[in-house]
């Protein structure tokens, strides 16, 4: 059976993406890439970390997950809220009308959800 | 289908409590109030927020959202054990025996989960 | 109908792991402990939190819940990561491969999920 699951990340805090990154890195190494269904969910000030002017470790990391067919899905809402114009993101990333509706729609569509 | 979700908050944090009241309102802007079935369950020190000798900038939002449907679920294991009697409580807000009986059921029913 | 649910800690705070156990007891006391499959999944330093030659207050509700049916499942990554032998681990605990596909799969089980 496919795995499905959406990571949720909604503070601007380093150490839990790398948590949700590292998350994502042991299912994968668990269960393979292609045994699995994965999204990122931004909202808040999380996705204050998806910025492309502000490279960071983890950045290349985003990159090279979204290759393996991670999605990462940023807030609108919360963008809008801070001022951050989707032309600085992250190019792996795609922006969602609102995080909150993805969360829902996802697990109603049999997503596990984890809050790292 | 009707989008279904309940929101966790278990912290007297206000920040916490605002991100879930702002996730609620970018859900009823993008799919409307009728169109989902919204409950907030409180438990641990979060209960703290809900009194109504407290008056808070939200409070007046929790009143709102309550009037468009959305059920606010208070632990009443965690007001005891903080002394707070229910009598002090917004009036829009509901004592449940147990919080985590409901977080567990709401799901068992197709809610959706999400701790801001 | 049996109630299902996998509590998820990640950090080493005593406060989480306490909220946690606290939530398992109300269930117990308010649905039976024969009604409910519990699990708590810990991964990340979260896991720091379960060694038997630091015996905190909690572990001995550890071990009580245990004998009532709870399952405590800790990673085995962040065992590695951390340099923590399994040998030195509560008796009770059972190592998994991976936390995060302990949390996909109890999920896809119908497991409900709660992050205190």
């Amino acid at each position: 059976m496919q795995l499905k699951v959406v990571l949720h990340v909604d503070r601007e805090n380093q150490g839990r993406l790398l948590a949700a990154l590292n998350n994502i890195q042991n299912l994968f190494a668990q269960a393979g890439p292609e045994n699995a269904n994965v999204c990122v969910v931004a909202n808040g000030t999380a996705v204050n970390l998806f910025q492309r002017e502000r490279p960071e470790p983890y950045s290349e990391d985003i990159e090279r997950l979204s290759g393996l067919g991670v999605h990462f899905l940023l807030c609108r809402n919360s963008l809008s809220n801070m001022d951050i114009p989707e032309s600085s993101l992250l190019g792996t990333c795609k922006v969602v009308p609102a995080g909150i509706l993805e969360l829902v729609r996802l697990q109603m569509e049999g997503y596990a959800y984890v809050k790292p």
